[in-house]
């Protein structure tokens, strides 16, 4: 083959499953999700700069697969996800993904990522945040009701940036809460099974929800939900999914990432379209309030949005400086004369 | 390192720009624009088994970066395509992209591909799809106006479906008429460079407009359109890019892919949102009239839709069974516990 090897501006660099746990290990997983919250949290600060719109789904019988990109005017974003709840079933992951950071100036992709991995510590950055802003002062204990991919990333996040010291499990399999609580071994929180969800939230001053079935569920209802607790509820995050009896949400101060996508995913999916909620990047920037007094139920609504991917990838590739953990891919055809591509598709041949 | 290897549906295929230009050199260029023409039209046949929504669009003052998803209910692609007229003052590409196949069933990738080569091929492919149910019988001359990166893929295209076999190169500038004129030698093709447009379309039966500029342009204008011409339109593929007169959209008959994303995008920006037009797919499965007559003057409006490349990823992912053109890339977290993501990030530190 006699054709000059691709440039620098064509080869991505690319980090594989591998090598982003290679990162998170590099890094330390506790200061990992500590530095992540910290740069989401800089990004909603900035929320404004951003184009937002609500991710771009195709939905089948079987799940939906999902785009979600955004942009701050110089970097580019966007997410693959699918979130496909019977996968499991065959031995597949319920959410797997991948991104891209690209220049807005040349439209050129500068990394391409793995982002399975990288999607659990961004939502659990994104919950620890919330809580952050929103869960009383002093919370030391969560409940976490589903214990599935989720859990342990949860567990840790809160523990890194809020303090929470005590860990309540319950799932409707008592293996995953096992499997939970045999990772969380060793992380220096203390870890209490559960054989309900009313024993899982007793004392706890966060309660976190993360179960899997795509359906209409009830996983807490009204009267399990005593004053000043702050409720991060994750799994409600597609249309026909739902976690949480409305009635709790009318007793909710309920607060979104981006409304009129949480008005189609979230647990608000329940609630008339002018049900008032508050956008968290208000919060954050000082500009609504969030936690008023110590009685206040807070409803962190969460369904994931591009700004915290975005954030995620933009961390990963600062992070990834220094370091040898990244592949470079040949994905952009980049000839020597940009008008000659029809060239160099020819002199591949000779 | 003591952690399992990935398994099998973790991997996913990669075609990188080195092993897309083996590939087509593998088939054989003219042989590889045939059959992926063949597999556009079957898939434009059954248009309405597909989702269809206009690309997800994120401009900014030097270009656009888009999204082009589309899905027949049981596979899934997208496309990642930037169009910046302006990276070519950097030695940069104007177009790059790279595009994915996914299992609707499962949401799991099952093909990542350049698709900047790739594109420019099913570009082509469409354009020799539309001027094979439009053009006049027995057309044998085209004209090329802009003779960029996409002029030879036209070229071969319309001599390997429609038997073209003569070419009139035009361009602003004589050395990308050049360029093609050398690309293009040994091809078969008589190609003849000319000094003015007016020059280039004369006797031809076929014009196609491939030129680069982001602006309202006027590369044809009426006088110089004669009875029974067919215009493959190609370069007007943007808000603000065309290149026609509209005192030709007035006197053609007007086919386009996806009417709700031409509207915005193809030259018919510049007409009324009733200007009326005929999708293509309509004509190739027999519902819609084509050519009627001689003296017609068509008008292939094409701005490229992400069913084009749908067909396109799946003819490469057939044509990739028996070859080692592709590299497994680990994308896909997939751990042996699907609920145990964390388990598997602990065990990679072991």
């Amino acid at each position: 083959m006699s054709f000059s090897p691709p440039s620098d501006k064509a080869m991505v660099p690319f980090v594989s499953v591998e090598n982003m746990m290679h990162l998170i290990h590099h890094v330390g997983i506790e200061k990992f999700l500590c530095e992540l919250t910290d740069v989401i949290e800089d990004d909603f600060r900035r929320w404004e700069s951003f184009d937002k719109t609500p991710r771009i789904a195709s939905h089948s019988r079987q799940g939906v697969i999902e785009l979600m990109p955004t942009s701050d005017g110089a970097v580019y974003s966007f997410k693959y996800v699918n979130g496909h709840p019977r996968n499991t079933i065959e031995g597949l992951q319920t959410v797997t993904a991948f991104g891209l950071l690209a220049e807005v100036s040349t439209g050129y992709p500068v990394l391409i990522s793995e982002m399975t991995m990288l999607t659990a510590l961004r939502t659990a950055a994104t919950s620890a945040m919330a809580a952050r802003n929103l869960a009383p002062s002093g919370a030391r204990t969560m409940a976490i009701i589903g214990n599935g991919a989720q859990a342990e990333f949860q567990a840790l996040a809160m523990k890194a940036v809020c303090g929470i010291e005590t860990i309540k499990l319950y799932d409707i399999d008592p293996r995953a809460t096992e499997k939970t609580r045999r990772n969380l071994a060793g992380s220096g929180l203390e870890v209490i099974g559960c054989c309900s969800p009313q024993a899982a939230i007793e004392r706890a001053e966060i309660i976190t929800t993360c179960t899997a079935d795509k359906q209409f569920a009830t996983i807490l209802t009204d009267n399990m939900i005593g004053a000043g607790i702050h409720i991060n509820a994750i799994g409600g995050d597609c249309p026909g999914k739902t976690e949480l009896h409305r009635d709790i949400l009318l007793r909710s101060d309920t607060f979104v990432e981006f409304a009129p996508q949480t008005r189609i995913e979230g647990e608000i999916q329940q609630m008339p379209a002018d049900f008032p909620v508050t956008e968290l990047w208000r919060v954050v920037s000082g500009e609504a309030a969030g936690r008023c007094n110590p009685q206040q139920i807070t409803l962190f609504d969460s369904v994931g949005f591009a700004i915290e991917d975005f954030s995620a990838l933009r961390f990963v590739r600062a992070r990834l400086a220094g370091t040898d953990l990244c592949q470079n891919l040949d994905i952009i055809a980049d000839p020597d004369d940009p008008r000659d591509l029809f060239g160099m598709l020819q002199r591949c041949r000779q």
